[in-house]
């Protein structure tokens, strides 16, 4: 398939012919060779246009707490509502293990075989903010192909938490009715990042999940992030809530959905929906600006040269680090450049 | 006074002339000048064999929790057992407001008149790393001049107990009495930092401090870090205690000090002492470079020129984040000098 094809079959081919497009697509966007780059972001340039129109929701939460089964109930009744649903992961892991840890389509296995819904693996290729860029790329292709719901799930490794709440326009937390499971959440500082916290598992023990519900709604007081006029949500007039639900039984999926709802409307009319989106896209640009730059340091012939000793000297205590930075600094091209040139400017 | 005469002075010197000399180091080491800055770094390399010998103590906690108070108290007992104490603080903000909220000397008034105390307030120098560079650098010429115990000190914004944590031997969160201050400390991610923490205000409600002493301990529990094998800290052999004392009265003073020297010996015995500060001159060389790759990228001509068009197009959704970032990557002629360099190696 020509980058053309993919590009007509994402946009207006019939529903297998799209599938396969969008496969195609991601797998373009995913490749690490120059040309498959280049094609890849024409591709993205072309399709951009088309995207941006679907509700992104990020749904994080530890191993077991039952993400796949939520995910697979509320993709469901979505698409029982008319949506077409899409699912990407992010699990910086996979690189290690070669892949999620169980299958998506395994863990999902009704939602992975319906026409209208649309579920990706998490990208296999190495860093966090690699696999991050890959996810949303993904999620653009799946916009414009016309997913209207695109949900980013993530098992919470490292700072995953962060990327994912970074590319959507809800970030729930889910989590189990468990002693200390909020402080874990809040040392991880995922507890403030969220728009909405639901536990899970409330069929098991009602009772724990009650408990579950206060304490984690009391720590959201303390930490000024509930009924506090000073919070960090107070800004999107939106208090985080926390809700329970059993996701096994498919209790509370219709109200988790109308809060979702809630929480779009409000975001909507007050313009800050537009505004995360902004923020995200040039906070984006900048963490890719960042590692590019980091890269292109790596590599450089002369910084290869100088790295080890420079870096022995600073372990041994004969250099003081700031110097030793500055030392690598001055060796590239970009630094020796950009001064004269400002120079002759002013 | 020549970088000779500093030098020397700060090596040698008797009690008056050293002083002004490490005051005269440390402008030399803030200045931005071309010229300065090449000078303080051939200062700091001759510097660098005489430095090292300090115990740094790092210590943070939020305005009002009794931070000069309870140094002075420290610093006045260190002095007595024969110690010289230099106090350094980090305080981003005071670019802001033009220096320390309160004059450091008056906070610390009889610390301040002692002849084996040297004090300086928190340089006023922008970023949060530019600040921690100048506090870095400090501590140096302050080791070099024969302070053998260095703290510093922050009040906590942004993430400067992060860069404390990341310049010290040992870092001690100060904590008041309060129900939640520990939430807090815990969403901040200040308390997974903490090698010891120390519940000051004793002296007010005594109850009240031993109930959070509790409090604080079950949370370390609940969180991974105290008494569990699995704990970020076991790789120390020391779990992080929870004490409480009134620097006000200056009773706990004592007890506080043989808790660091405990965590000093074991670390110095287990070798983690000095994989501690390796780690950390890595972490800082590696930090300076990142913030002067960035500074570099946004000063290059032709990213300025090009930098305003490419946010506009992100922001208003006709480019791609990443494809933005890619573009302006690929006009650095740091982009284009490596791979062709690298492709001719292989």
């Amino acid at each position: 398939m020509t980058p053309e094809a993919v590009q007509a079959g994402l946009l207006g081919g019939e529903s297998l012919l799209q599938r396969r497009s969008i496969a195609k697509a991601i797998t373009l966007l995913e490749s690490t060779r120059v040309d498959h780059r280049a094609q890849g972001d024409a591709l993205l340039t072309a399709l951009l246009p088309h995207t941006g129109k679907s509700f992104r929701l990020g749904i994080s939460g530890v191993p077991g707490v039952g993400k796949s089964t939520f995910i697979e109930a509320l993709g469901l009744y979505l698409i029982g509502q008319g949506h077409r649903v899409a699912v990407l992961t992010i699990d910086p892991s996979s690189s290690v293990s070669g892949g999620s840890i169980l299958g998506d389509k395994t863990r999902m296995e009704h939602l992975s075989m319906h026409e209208k819904a649309f579920i990706r693996p998490s990208p296999s290729s190495g860093t966090l903010g690699g696999v991050a860029e890959k996810t949303r790329e993904a999620m653009l292709v799946c916009e414009a192909a016309g997913y209207d719901i695109v949900i980013v799930e993530t098992v919470g490794v490292g700072q995953s938490e962060t990327a994912v709440q970074g590319m959507t326009d809800m970030f729930v937390l889910m989590q189990l009715p468990n002693a200390g499971d909020d402080l874990q959440a809040i040392k991880k500082g995922v507890m403030e990042l969220a728009d909405l916290v639901v536990i899970n598992k409330a069929d098991i023990d009602a009772d724990a999940a009650t408990r579950a519900q206060a304490q984690i709604t009391s720590s959201l007081r303390l930490l000024g992030m509930h009924g506090n006029p000073n919070d960090p949500h107070s800004d999107k007039h939106w208090q985080p809530n926390v809700m329970s639900l059993s996701a096994l039984l498919g209790k509370g999926v219709d109200t988790f959905w109308a809060a979702v709802t809630e929480f779009q409307t409000l975001q909507t009319a007050n313009g800050l929906f537009s505004q995360r989106r902004q923020n995200q896209s040039l906070a984006w640009m900048w963490e890719r600006i960042d590692a590019g730059l980091k890269q292109a340091f790596k590599q450089n012939p002369a910084v290869r040269e100088q790295l080890p000793q420079l870096t022995a000297a600073v372990q041994a205590g004969q250099l003081a680090a700031s110097t030793a930075a500055r030392n690598l600094l001055s060796v590239l091209e970009l630094t020796a450049q950009a001064a004269p040139n400002l120079g002759a400017k002013s």
